[in-house]
Formats: C-alpha cells, sequence, structure tokens
C-alpha cells in the first residue's frame, strides 16, 4: 500500500502566473511550426517509474497536486487534472481555482480525450512531451483525436521545463555494487539468459527502459529516486553488444569499471560499451539505421512514446512486460534467502517498537510521526539497512481509514488506548526489500473493530493458505481476501497485493493479486507478493494485514494432469495481535494457521532476537504468540 | 455444458475431390478479379451463432470434423484445421490424411496467422466470407497478414457454397408470438427503452445481428436452429424506423401480422417495414449514404466484417455487447416467474427419470441412449415443452470424463449399479429454458468418487451461496468453485458458468462465471446463469453438479459504501444425491445448504408431483431429500 508523494502540503499552489507562462510557451514557434492549442502533462519520467525523482514532478510543479497518480492538460482557456478517489480531496486542496479537478471515475466525469473533443476548435494541435508518454497511452490518445479531427503533436522540448526555473537537477547518486552473494547470477549470465530468449523470439535487439530492470540486469543499485534503489540509465542489448546509457561521471570509479568489466572484459560479447545517458535516442536510432530486413527489436508496450517511435514499425515487438521483468520478478536461492534475511531482521524491528508502542503510549507522548521515527531508527540499526522502502503509514483511528495516509504535522495524532493504531512500513536493505502492516489496539478495541479485524484476517489467512495449480494468474485469488468481508456486506476498495523487489522496487510487475488487472503473469514457484486485504470505516479505523509471501511448491494429495500445486510462504514474520481477534469467528483451520504463523514467528525472530540480546522484544514476542484456542 | 454438433460419425470424410474443386475455384476468375492462394473456412453462419443450420456447417463440409469450434485454411499445396482440446481425438477421426489437425493450445502449434506467413507465396491474396467473419476477427488476421505482404480478401461469393452441390435450404420455420404473459413487455416499449439509450449515447441507428436478441426483442420466437428458438433475421433501429430483414413468407399469417402491427401500427415510429432477408446489405447501404455528418451507428464488434464495412468508420461505434444483449440478459418479474416454473417442470421430469432409473438400471437394459430418450419423453409430457435445448450429454462411467460427450450407438453404453452415471440436459419449454446437471451411482460409490463429488459439491455450494457486493462481475467468482478442488490438487478445465436464455438459447451473455473472461459484464439481480463445476477422471468417470441459478438481492448485516449485495437464488430444484457425498468432508455450513436445497425441493417440486399425480416420482422425491447430519 505505498505511495510516493503522500501529502506534505495542504495549501493551494498558486499558479496563474505559471499558467500565463505555459501558454506563453504554447503559442511560441521556437518549439513548433505552429503554435499548440492544448499541452497534456502526464505524471511519470522517461522511464515510466511509478515513484519519481523531484526533477521529474512536472505535474505538481504546474498544479500544485502531488499525488502518485494524475494527469493535467492546459489550454488557453482551460486548466484541468484528471486524478482518482484516493486524492479527490487532497487535489482540491492542493490546486487553486485556476483549475479543475476532473474526479476519474464517477459517471459525470469526461475522459481527458472527450474533454478535449469537447472544448477544442477545430482542427486543434494537442502537444505531449513524448519522453513522458507511453506508446500505448499515445496510441490511445491519438487515436481519439484523429478522429476528431485534431492531432496530437511529439514536442521535443518540454514546455514546464521551459518556464521551471529553479527545476532541480537529474539526481547522479553513487553507484553501488552487487556481488554474487546477493544476486546468485553474475550480470554477464543475466545477459546471456537475456539473448537466449531473444534467440527463441528471433529478437535481434531489446531496449530497456525500466529503470528497476537495469538495476536488476547490471546488479547495480543507485539512490537517483527516493525509497527505490535505481538510477537513471538506459540500456540497449544486441546479440554481441552491449550499450549502457548513464550519467558517465558515475563511471570513474574502480570497483565499479571492475564490476562491468569495463577496462578488459572477458569476452567481445560481454564488452559493455557506455554512452551518456541522453544519447540513447541517437545511438538507438544509429542501432535502427543498420537493421536488417527481418531484424526484430523487443521494448515494452509501456516504454516512452519518444523511444518507441525510433524503432520502425515493421521491426518493433512491442510486448506487455520483457523478460528482464519476468526473469527478475522469479527470485532466485540467493535472492530468496536475502529476502529472509531482510524479512528477519525487519521483524526485530518491528518486535522492538511494537514492545516500545506498548510501554510508551500509556505517558500519551507518542505520535503517528514518532512512532514513524522510531520504526525507521530501529530498521537502521539493523545491519546492511539503506533506507525505507516507501514512505510510513502511520495512522491512528479516522486517519487509517485514510488509505494512503501519511502523517503530517497538521493531521499528526497521538497515540492512545482507545484507538486503532495501522502501521504499514518497509525498509531497503542489501539482502532484499520488505513491506508489513500491522493492526494494533493498546487498550481494549470494539466487538465491531474486532469483527472487522477478524474478516480481514479470515482474507489474509485465504489467500496465504491457497492451493491453487501451477499456471494460476495472481487475479484469480483475489476473491478469496474478500469472500468473509463480502459476506457481511464489507469490502476494501483496493487491490490484494503486489510483486516486491528484492532490494529494489516495493512494487513491481508482472505479477500481483488484484480483482484490477486480468493480463498479469501466472505464479511461479519463487515470484514475492504481498498479501494484505484490509477494511476502512471512514472517520473511524482502518484495518490491514500484509504480509510478504513467497510463492512455493504444495504437495496436496492429488496432482491432476501432472500440473503441480502451488501455495505461500510468510516471509514477514511479525506477529498477528490476537487481542485484535474474535477468535469465535476463526474456523479451527485458520486458528491452526495462527497457531503455526505465531510459532514460526517465535523460533525464527525469537533466536535472532536473542542473538542480538533485545531481550523487551523478546519478551514482548512471547507474549504476542501464545497459542490461540 | 451444452455442445449442439456433438459426435455423430467417426468414419473420416474423403475429401481429395472435394478440395480439387476448391482449389479450382480459388483460381476461378468468376469470382474475383486475381485468384486467391488462401482460403478459410471459419465455423460460424453470418450471426456468429454459436449453434449453426446445416446450410451454414461448411467447415464441416470441407473437412468433415463436426465439432463446434474449428477454422479450416486450404491453400494450393495444404489443408488445415484448427480446433481445441475437446476436440483433437474426434477432429483426428473425422478428417481424411489431406488434412493436418492443428492442436490449438500446444507450444508446437502455430497461429493460423503464422501458419500462414510461414507457408504463402510472397504478396499473397488470402480469401474469406466476409459474412461469416467477425469483424474483430477480421481486423486481427488482416493486421498480421499485412504485415507480412500479404492481403486478405472479402470473397463475396462463398466458394464452400460453390462446390457444395447438395447444401440444404436456410431454414424457414414457423414464427410463433409471444404475448405480454411470457414477455413481460410489449416489443414496442422494447423498441422505445433501446432507442432511449440510444439517445443518451447519441446514437442514431442500432444494427442487431445476433439471432436471439432479433427474437428478444420482437417477442417472437422460431425454431430455424435446433435446440435454438430463434429465426435467420437483421433488424435495423433508427429513431424513427424499424427495419425488419426476414424472409418475407413467414409473415403471412395474420396473428403474426396483428403482433407486429403491419397493418395497422400505433404510431409511426412504431411501424415495422419489413424486407427480406437478403437484402440488409443493400438497405444498410442507402442508411448510411443518408447519414448526416454527426451520425453514429452502433453494431457489435463481434457482428459480421460485411456488415460492419458497410458503415464508415466516422460514422461507426462498435460495442462489446449491444444494449440489447444487457437488456435481454436482466430477466423481468414475468420471464424470471416464467423461469421458475419451466425449471419445477423440469424437475418434475428428472424426478421421474431418477425413480424410473433406480428401478430399471437392475435389470440391464438401460444404456446412455435410452436413458437420455426417456429423459426427453418425460419433459415432453410437461405442458409447453417446445424441443430439447441441447443435445442430451448421457454418460456412464469413462464416457463421463469427456466432458462433450453425446452417447452415439457405437459409444453407448449400459447403466449398471457399479459406475458413476452423469446426465447434462436440459429443454425449452415456451415460458423458459432448463439446464441442469446430475451425477449419481445407483449401487455404491468408491470413496474417491465420492470424495471427488464431495469437492465438486463444495464448489457448487461456494458459488451458490456467496454474496457479493452489486457490481462484482461474474469471473470474480470463478475461484469459489475451485477451491476445493485446488487443495487437493484436483481442477476442472471448463469456465463454471455462463448466461441463460428464457425461451432462448441456453448459452447467452454478457455474463458468466469464468477464468477465462475479463470483459463480462457485471452481475445484476434478475440475471440469470448456471454453476457448474466438475471433476473428470479420464478413462474412469466425470462429476458435474448443475444449477441454473438467478441473481437476487441479499440482506447481509452490513452494507458498505451502500452497494449493496448480491446472491444466487437456485432456479433448479432436483435433489443432489446424498449417496455421493462424503458428508464428513462437509462443513456445518454446507449441510445446513444441502439440507435446505433439499427442503425446497421437496416443498415445491414435491407439491407439482402430487398435483400431476405422480406417486413413484414423489416417493423417490422424498427418498432423496431426507436431511443429512
Amino acid at each position: 500500500m505505498a505511495s510516493q508523494n503522500s501529502v506534505t502540503d495542504m495549501s493551494p499552489k498558486i499558479t496563474g502566473e505559471l499558467l500565463r507562462q505555459l501558454r506563453q510557451a504554447m503559442r511560441n514557434c521556437k518549439y513548433f511550426a505552429e503554435p499548440i492549442q492544448a499541452y497534456i502533462v502526464p505524471s511519470g519520467d522517461a522511464h515510466q517509474s511509478e515513484y519519481i525523482a523531484p526533477c521529474d514532478c512536472r505535474r505538481e510543479f504546474i498544479c500544485g497536486f502531488n499525488g502518485s497518480a494524475g494527469t493535467a492538460i492546459v489550454t488557453e482557456q482551460h486548466a484541468a487534472m484528471w486524478t482518482d478517489g484516493r486524492y479527490f480531496l487532497q487535489a482540491s486542496q492542493q490546486m487553486d481555482n485556476n483549475w479543475t479537478l476532473m474526479k476519474m471515475g464517477l459517471k459525470e466525469t469526461p475522459s481527458q480525450e472527450d474533454w478535449l473533443i469537447s472544448i477544442l476548435p477545430e482542427n486543434s494541435r494537442v502537444g505531449v512531451d513524448p519522453w513522458i508518454i507511453a506508446a500505448d497511452q499515445w496510441k490511445n490518445m491519438s487515436k481519439a483525436l484523429i478522429s476528431a479531427g485534431h492531432s496530437l503533436v511529439a514536442v521535443q522540448d518540454n514546455l514546464i521545463d521551459a518556464v521551471w526555473t529553479d527545476r532541480p537537477e537529474r539526481p547522479s547518486t553513487q553507484l553501488r555494487t552487487l556481488g554474487l552473494e546477493y544476486t546468485g547470477i553474475s550480470w554477464q549470465d543475466k545477459i546471456t539468459a537475456l539473448r537466449t530468449k531473444m534467440t527463441e523470439r528471433k529478437i535481434t535487439w531489446f531496449v530497456a527502459t525500466a529503470l528497476d530492470e537495469i538495476a536488476w540486469l547490471f546488479n547495480l543499485r543507485g539512490a537517483d529516486i527516493e525509497y527505490n534503489p535505481v538510477f537513471f540509465a538506459y540500456t540497449i542489448i544486441g546479440m554481441n553488444t552491449i550499450r549502457l546509457f548513464v550519467d558517465l561521471k558515475r563511471l570513474s570509479e574502480p570497483a565499479l569499471r571492475d564490476h562491468l568489466q569495463l577496462d578488459s572484459p572477458s569476452k567481445p560479447e560481454l564488452s559493455v560499451q557506455t554512452f551518456p545517458y541522453e544519447s540513447v535516442y541517437t545511438e538507438l536510432q544509429a542501432v535502427c539505421a543498420a537493421l536488417g530486413p527481418k531484424d526484430k527489436v523487443w521494448i515494452c508496450d509501456k516504454a516512452s512514446c519518444a523511444l518507441t517511435r525510433v524503432i520502425p514499425k515493421g521491426h518493433r515487438t512491442p510486448i506487455p512486460y520483457t523478460p528482464l521483468c519476468l526473469a527478475k520478478a522469479v527470485k532466485n536461492a540467493t535472492e530468496i534467502q536475502g529476502m529472509k534475511m531482510a524479512h528477519i531482521k525487519d521483524a526485530v524491528a518491528l518486535c522492538e517498537l511494537f514492545a516500545w508502542l506498548e510501554k510508551e503510549i500509556p505517558k500519551g507522548t507518542v505520535t503517528e510521526i514518532s512512532a514513524a521515527d522510531k520504526a525507521e531508527e530501529l530498521r537502521s540499526q539493523q545491519k546492511e539497512f539503506v533506507g525505507l522502502s516507501f514512505p510510513t503509514i502511520s495512522s491512528v483511528g479516522p486517519n487509517g481509514a485514510i488509505i494512503h495516509y501519511r502523517p503530517l504535522p497538521e493531521t499528526n495524532r497521538t497515540l492512545t488506548m482507545n484507538e486503532v493504531y495501522l502501521i504499514d512500513s518497509g525498509a531497503q536493505y542489501v539482502d532484499g526489500t520488505t513491506d508489513v502492516t500491522r493492526t494494533m489496539h493498546f487498550g481494549t478495541p470494539s466487538a465491531f473493530e474486532k469483527e472487522c479485524f477478524t474478516y480481514v484476517l479470515k482474507g489474509h489467512i485465504a489467500v496465504s493458505a491457497a492451493i491453487f495449480p501451477n499456471g494460476t494468474k495472481g487475479h484469480l485469488l483475489d476473491s478469496f481476501a474478500r469472500a468473509a468481508l463480502w459476506e457481511s456486506g464489507l469490502d476494501y476498495l483496493h487491490g490484494t497485493g503486489h510483486g516486491v523487489g528484492c532490494f529494489l522496487n516495493v512494487h513491481e510487475g508482472p505479477c500481483g493479486i488484484s480483482y484490477k488487472t486480468f493480463a498479469d503473469e501466472p505464479l511461479e514457484a519463487g515470484m514475492i507478493v504481498s498479501d494484505e486485504p484490509g477494511y476502512y470505516e471512514d472517520g473511524s479505523f482502518g484495518i490491514r494485514i500484509e504480509n510478504v509471501v513467497l510463492v512455493v511448491p504444495a504437495k496436496p494429495k492429488y496432482n491432476y494432469r501432472n500440473r503441480g500445486s502451488l501455495t505461500f510462504e510468510p516471509l514477514t514474520l511479525v506477529p498477528i495481535q490476537v487481542k485484535m481477534m474474535n477468535t469465535e469467528l476463526l474456523t479451527q483451520k485458520e486458528r491452526d494457521w495462527v497457531n503455526e504463523y505465531h510459532r514460526k514467528c517465535r523460533e525464527v525472530v525469537g533466536a535472532e532476537l536473542e542473538r542480538q540480546g533485545r531481550k523487551e522484544a523478546l519478551e514482548w514476542l512471547m507474549r504476542e504468540t501464545q497459542p490461540i484456542v
């Protein structure tokens, strides 16, 4: 349930002068032959990243709204911003009245295309930066505009940048090399495996634009985007060449040059040619100019329109998920071991946190913010801690019902014995990434709070304990998480789980557990996803129980058509608060699951707490993991 | 689990001479300016019907394979036929060695496009009858061929018909009018409701091509296609005009002319203009020639390429489901009442059948075919019986594991006390359509048979008793039907449910319960679907438990965001054999469900059996509905 830019400022940004300047740029022939009548400002960066660097927060810059999802469109007369239900309140507070908020999902809200068509003069030109619009989005938008007599125009110079005088620099943080003890596979072997897949599908070139795929491929990490250990780069892989596009200043360090074998490649086909980050466009043009008649180039259909369109249509093979995305999702034994270690360390920190909260809350001095800070402090004491994997959601009572809440000084509530506390947090360790949510009560929960918690727990267990055939897609498990809530007329309006990277992005494709997707890839042993059903009672409390779980083979009684079966093994090992459960609503099977889970927490995390000499946390763990009957 | 053309003949059709003639036609300039190098023969008719009339069985005619799904492609050198896993055996038996069987779903099997591209000489022309290929299929095929330098050509004269000398006539059966007592809404009110939807979406014309939609709209039924009470027709609805295209000879009967108000329409905009069936093309051309610049025409994206392409692209608004399809799916109170009555009559016939089987099987004289015949005979004694709704699947032991089995003299097995018997059958009554599967053992089932039956029953109950929010799509319930099987490593390789028409097609869109779909429409109160999980042990037995169920509002304890909840009410009221259950594997809730279901069977069907004086069946019903503990 991570989201990068949770609320930070709730007063509207004054945008009148900015809009005047932007509209001037829209009319300025320096940028194009003819003026444009509308300019689209999407959320993303040139890599279609979910989390973005400050220099890429263009939509926030122009309208003031800093939620994770939204698209602004400015015309001569209008300025409108589309976002979804999570952000209606926040967007209306952060934008001044130059802006119209377009509430997506409401029946009366027009789509961007329909709105443009309804207000534009005939034969209008709509501009967009082709680097920050994905190829598939461009296609849909362009089609709609053309059918109404308009056109979509690629504006190479970003018009927001033209008016953004104090725009931050693109980050260029130090790169970290990861050895085999963390990755399990050398980047050379990853390249070879990729080329095998290319050969199988008769593909001659592959263009990677997703930052986490590039980081994974080269066994490198950066810190260019907060919470995401990635770095700005592109790569173009041929059957005999490897082109890496990155700020060349970053490659001076000997260890790094050694890792990439920049000065003495083992084999010519594993020689990495490095180029400036910005030269990817011209280099890809050069590659494409030399394509043979049968040469095919793989590129993700979510890659930028700019790069996609460099590849001539007849040579372009767009794919919904790249082979790197798929390979990265299936963790190898080393990565799994690392993820397990990271989760044990993370559990140590959380056990300490909860033991501390239990002691401190009665004093009335702990707030949402100080609890989040304490969690970070405790995590940072663990070995190989790098940073948080997303901003901590630390929420009390009614704040817990705001799904993407992040505590701010003006919303900060004190933790008490009377309200439910929800904390959704995670960290990056060099050996793995964590993401865990626990919901606790430090006094006496109400019967309704317990009832809802128990339904959520039943859903969590239903997914975690599910056995399903090999080849099953995650979305087919989503309803298991909801059945108990549905039976009582309740539900939650988010997906149930997302893929989790290994010392990489806390959200990654191509698998997940959500009713919203259909084109997800089947779950495979070695994939790692979150299991996080919830329930949110507006104005009152929020409940979510989240573990990160590993897909593992299962051995049920029969084996229909030799397909084999899968199930999940929890990597997260943090007690689930028994006080919040109405155990009478649990079946015997569910009670057994809770007891077995808590036994494992004791065994594994208990041993580590012991080793680290964290006595109070150990006592807390032992108390919280008493079997239920 | 209905399928029209189950096996009827298992010896291969001799096709050498036919193929020679077809290839001659492909080179014959009578049909086109230049010869074509390949000819595609899809399965369907011009209405994209699932079941087709004998005159439309062109793919069967050319290759011999008569399964419900398959596409034949003939080139100068090759003849190949694609079908799916249900039909590999049957197709290989029915086709001679002029044909290559293309097993869809296997990794090594090329798609039709890839195969064509791999064997065609450069710049080839591939022909297809544009009336029997859907617009969306045309688009995909055409795109693939063009990208490889070939082209897809619409051949107006069907080349199969050119070589099919004894092709049957298109049926033109007597039309039946349905009064308000069956339909609940007059066709005039249906037209008015349709026009309201057209106005809402700014649509000026609507072209209906699906036969069941046209039958539903005009409250008429025919018998042109076996098992489907439909008739060959098209209709074009404007805001002030209604054009009906049908064999005009059918419209001479006074009652029919009266029903359609052909001689004295009440209002000009409700005046039905009738045209010959064949003139739809030229009439649609005339309509399109007179379109205003803003006029939009609705047509289903599954309609024929021929009709779709008459509508100029700028005026064409393709839709995945037509408003008639959606309106037809939500049954009104009169239709629901009719469906309930039909299911009671159907249950009477089945109770009689099972009582008779119990008595006759020990004599060793009952076969799959004679049991199916008996079922039809008993159904035909019920009021307003019209015919079967699909060919009865009556299968014993290993035959039960063949999902689309239909008994033939050479496969016909005798029902015994030693094997599981599966019967999937249904009928058309004037007031409704039925479809029910029961699996029974007339001796002592094995522990494994009972175990599997019980998992299937658990899945059936999980769907039937599910409570879910308004707006939920049926595919989200599919996994509920599988969870118990999955837990033991078992599964079934078909969907869980399909929409059911009211005295219409036994399969209808746009709702259903299947992991295979995603674009289904949300379930709504009044929709009717089947709930039919199964388990098939190859070479041994088949199990399926199928009820037709009605979507009804549910009233759980809470009502999150006022969305309201739904659940299912079984319309099928035929006992589920307790002897096949391992009741120890059932939860208390599941036992309660079985007992409540059987109580309702007793109450409702018992009363009707009593009324009809069918004593033996009543005794059987009372015995079979004893509560379980």
